[in-house]
């Protein structure tokens, strides 16, 4: 049994689009409407074919929904439900994409006080975006975090739970607050430091932008696929997880002060040690399934 | 006309052995000697069959050698060179592929005064060491940055580019001051914070082990890779390329503490502007062919 029948995606990007190609895919009964606020989106969406129903506004496309995915920028999530408030079945069920969930909760209860919320976060994306980046199996073998609030009823988080693991996602159950702490580490304070150090390499003036770019392979280039992510949607990440994010970057920030000094007093066995260390947490993320084991992420040596 | 007819290769590890094989490939009339301390090495290197003899001490196999390359890490170039300075051929050139130069310099024309000296770094690389990990390819596309020291005799570097030609590199002149400068951002930083956040993430202890790797397609996989390159390279290059490396890491410390005040400020313009010009980073690597233009890397999605 198919856990809803007429699910509403707001914001039609990398993570709308490709839930919306997931679902016609695992479950193609599924009726579909969404609607993005730039009407280039809603045309290019129209073109692409992944919704049954592209709305003009944002309440036209949740009327007969059983489940509304918002999935814009955190920042935006506040005023999308207040525009979905009047005309939400009182039963439907609302959900969302952020990655963060604590300041997400908070604005979705405020906006639509009374509504069923169940908060997600798939674990998944890549560094492009819009409704052309998605595809259907972005969240195959990735992790979805549920985090209900207190009180949320059992049987609605167990049907976001079914509709995840139908599009081929993993699905865990967390506190919101922890979410936020685990994300900080697993994913903001990386893009924070891949950010800071494309930044850093092109404002360098003994060093050309040209040599950046063509000696890129002897590490650097990793860094700026990160770096190319959504500028919109990950500024609105950093201020609603403030907190977490720079409690994490104090760490970060003492281990690399730790390592500076190691360095300036050529404590080479303090080097070793931590490289040895970090290899494992390299074999750890290959034997979960969490990433590829070709080496160079498989990159073409043609 | 091969620029080489007796290559002999010192260290037989990812780099070394991909030499190897790539001479094998292009140039098959070569005789290819090598030697490694390590004595599995040197058996398992025989076993793979990429060299035509594996000798059991580094003076035996360059007696014979028109071009010796070190593939040793930084800091064991001064102590290699030593060991093959009373068999070294008169008129043979000596190269390596060291990551910095200037001490690569400074430690190869102590131990063999008098020798001609072109040092080389290959920029390409992958996180996995040792001689299984070597292939022919490596090469391919990717740069060769030669810094051939004052006085080096032009014909001899000029025989050492059309060597790493012939294996598919480009090649570039550089001085070497200017490389380890080059190099400290587009290589050892990015490896040095990949490796610091690798640890950082390791010791936490409101986040487990397993959060951190179940998640860590959020961003975190992507620094777990170079975080799992050789350990004695890498520290090696730390301290042999110390002053340019802490000033580069200087720099990206103002950087992420600018950001950082960004976000305690909720100062949305001056990271999203940021984020804008990152993107265009991205861009250019891909339009010079220094990485793959597949999203997240080309991973699999099945």
């Amino acid at each position: 049994m198919l856990p809803f029948a007429r699910v509403s995606i707001i914001g039609l990007g990398l993570i709308g689009s490709s839930i919306a190609r997931a679902v016609q895919i695992h479950m193609p009964t599924v009726r579909l409407t969404g609607h993005d606020a730039d009407p280039s989106v809603r045309e290019r969406a129209n073109a692409l074919g992944f919704l049954d129903d592209v709305t003009d506004t944002a309440g036209a496309a949740v009327t007969d929904a059983d489940l509304v995915i918002l999935c814009v920028p955190v920042g935006a999530m506040g005023s999308v439900a207040e525009s979905i408030a009047d005309d939400l079945p009182a039963d439907a069920i609302v959900s969302d994409v952020g990655s963060s969930k604590a300041s997400v909760i908070a604005a979705l209860e405020a906006a639509l006080p009374g509504a069923t919320i169940i908060p997600a976060h798939p674990v998944a994306g890549t560094e492009n975006s819009g409704p052309e980046a998605g595809f259907a199996s972005l969240f195959h073998g990735r992790w979805c975090i549920l985090t209900p609030p207190a009180g949320a009823p059992e049987a609605a988080t167990e049907r976001v739970r079914a509709f995840w693991e139908a599009l081929g996602a993993n699905v865990e159950l967390m506190e919101a607050r922890h979410h936020d702490l685990v994300l900080a580490i697993t994913s903001h304070l990386p893009h924070l430091i891949a950010y800071t150090i494309v930044g850093t390499a092109s404002d360098l003036e003994e060093v050309t932008r040209s040599e950046v770019i063509k000696y890129s392979a002897g590490g650097f280039r990793d860094f700026t696929r990160i770096a190319a992510s959504d500028p919109t949607m990950w500024r609105d990440v950093f201020i609603a997880n403030k907190d977490a994010v720079l409690e994490m970057l104090q760490r970060f920030s003492e281990d690399l002060t730790a390592l500076q000094r190691a360095i300036r007093w050529d404590d080479g066995d303090r080097l070793f040690d931590l490289f040895t260390r970090t290899r494992a947490v390299r074999r750890s993320i290959i034997e979960e399934g969490q990433d590829d084991e070709r080496p160079d992420f498989g990159r073409s040596h043609e």
